[in-house]
């Protein structure tokens, strides 16, 4: 059972542990700095579908079939798999993984789905419900910039705040046996809202919450963030980084030193249009994947703080004058030594 | 700890209790037959605000705070709150709440968010994660009708296998100590999809899913209709309904003497356009809420199951010709004797 902390902070002390996991990218993301590292790129945006959407599906469920093949199960081992994306409802979830036929437990976190996935995948082992999960979110390009922003057709120009929806999914396999990795403890996002309205500027609208997550976990937890080897942000990007340190730093934290943040490592910093660095659900879900989970692996870190971070506007709350507001979910994952 | 039964099955065994409810209803469903059970009737659509899409996120909050002044708490007192709703990116949810500042897991289940909330709730509590959460939802005629189907102002014609959408919320607070209606274990839903693309028959695009998780849950467990007062639904409607039982007894399942569905009861059958029923996550979420937990409280039901059933589609994925999928989450709800 975990150790009650209160105020959505516990710790996991039952052993839920990481068994597997995949990171699937498209191309542009597979030319970025992290190219290598991904189980699988695909070059075509439309993954031989139709629509973006349908490409989008076919990501999420590529990244759970090659996850579930590296952990040598089969679908049928899988109790319990929680999901979540962008999309209005969350369709790409739904039609992605629908053919699998799982118990779903369907979340929206924006991009912070993949903490939320692992935080609800670790109660249910925890609390011996399950015995076996998976957790996978995704994102496309096409299908945000489309939904949220402007038709691509329209040729707009990217303002230097904003950032680029990575094309790319991340799949985990947790469970109660196997596995090098561990959840150690979980602190769930409280909803923050600093007013700010502009939908190209998510890192600044998104940095609050992730200041105030990571403040509450170091705090209900008595530790510091050099006790950790990363704090890893999802896709706040260069501004929103800047500023998280800032707002941390106001309060006596300093994470400077060891301060990640997938959407800044995703893609070339000099990368055409991406501004700010990537961001998306997928984007944090992938560079989790493909690059922190094996570093872990390796023995390369033994403590990672992997903090989530997303926008939970859609665009009619901001067409009727909403302002943007963004939640950050953590999850400590330790190396079992 | 839950005793594991496997493939989204689990038997909650360490007092996951509910503490408190509220269900809040619009002008419509207060005029119906349960009109007297709700804990209040708004009469105003707009819920003294400026859209609609404000007015379900008030009815939502409305229904945390009766219910969190009926367990004679605060908001300083939840862990953890566990929401979502039907409109793009849960916005009803997320702007309703975030003035609470409670860490909040937002989740995505169409109708049958109830039955998710209260199962991850659960989750929370069994793992000894958190020792208080709320589980909430709600739905809005006019929030629905334009985002899914047509603008009012459009005046379009409803279709005999129409249901009519709910203005509506319900919120129940679960603890690890207090209450004398327990969660006794829950079902997690797979996607069905049968096919149906019309968004004007709900009923029958839900009924398989409902079907598949009562049978399995039926199964899991080795019990039978009869050892449940009711198996209730959430909002299939008449011709739903009928298709569930039907689906049911093709299998050797008779649920025909205590079925109820919460969309046949929440309007008078001959209440003008409402056609097969009520749907909406509010629907569900408020019968639970008005009627049948109450129905427990007072010792006149020992064993329910709440099964809340959703339908997955978005507004785009049947533009591009998507069928609808769907999911019904299962809560085994037992008065404490």
């Amino acid at each position: 059972m975990s150790e009650y902390i209160g105020q959505g902070v516990f710790r996991v002390n039952s052993g839920v542990k990481i068994e597997s996991y995949a990171g699937v990218a498209g191309k542009k993301e597979g030319d970025g700095p992290l190219g290598s590292h991904f189980d699988k790129v695909i070059e075509d945006s439309h993954f031989g579908k139709d629509t973006w959407e349908k490409a989008e599906s076919r990501f999420q469920l590529e990244a759970v079939r090659l996850a579930v093949q590296k952990a040598g199960i089969t679908k049928e081992d899988i109790d319990v798999i929680c999901s979540g994306d962008l999309i209005n409802q969350c369709i790409s979830s739904t039609y992605g993984l629908k053919e699998l036929s799982i118990p779903f437990l369907e979340i929206f976190g924006a991009c912070s789905t993949m903490a939320e996935g692992l935080i609800i995948s670790s109660l249910l082992i925890e609390s011996r419900s399950a015995k076996r999960t998976v957790a996978v979110t995704s994102s496309h390009f096409s299908t945000a910039e489309r939904q949220f922003r402007f038709p691509l057709s329209y040729g707009g120009q990217r303002t230097p705040t904003s950032q680029w929806t990575c094309t790319a999914s991340g799949a985990v396999v947790l469970s109660d046996c196997n596995g090098l990795i561990e959840v150690a403890g979980c602190c769930i996002g409280k909803t923050a809202d600093m007013g700010i309205s502009d939908i190209t500027n998510m890192g600044s609208a998104m940095a609050p919450s992730a200041s105030e997550t990571i403040k509450r976990y170091l705090t209900a937890t008595s530790t510091s963030p050099s006790d950790y080897n990363y704090i890893v942000t999802g896709d706040l990007g260069t501004v929103g980084s800047e500023l998280l340190k800032e707002l941390l730093l106001k309060q006596n934290v300093d994470i400077t030193s060891n301060h990640c943040d997938c959407g800044c490592m995703i893609f070339d910093t000099n990368s055409k249009d991406t501004q700010c660095g990537g961001s998306g659900c997928g984007c944090s879900a992938s560079v989790l994947c493909s690059y922190f989970l094996p570093l872990m692996e390796k023995g390369s870190a033994e403590n990672i703080l992997f903090v989530a971070t997303g926008a939970l506007m859609s665009p009619m709350s901001i067409q009727q004058g909403g302002s943007i507001p963004s939640i950050s979910h953590l999850v400590h994952l330790r190396r079992i030594l």
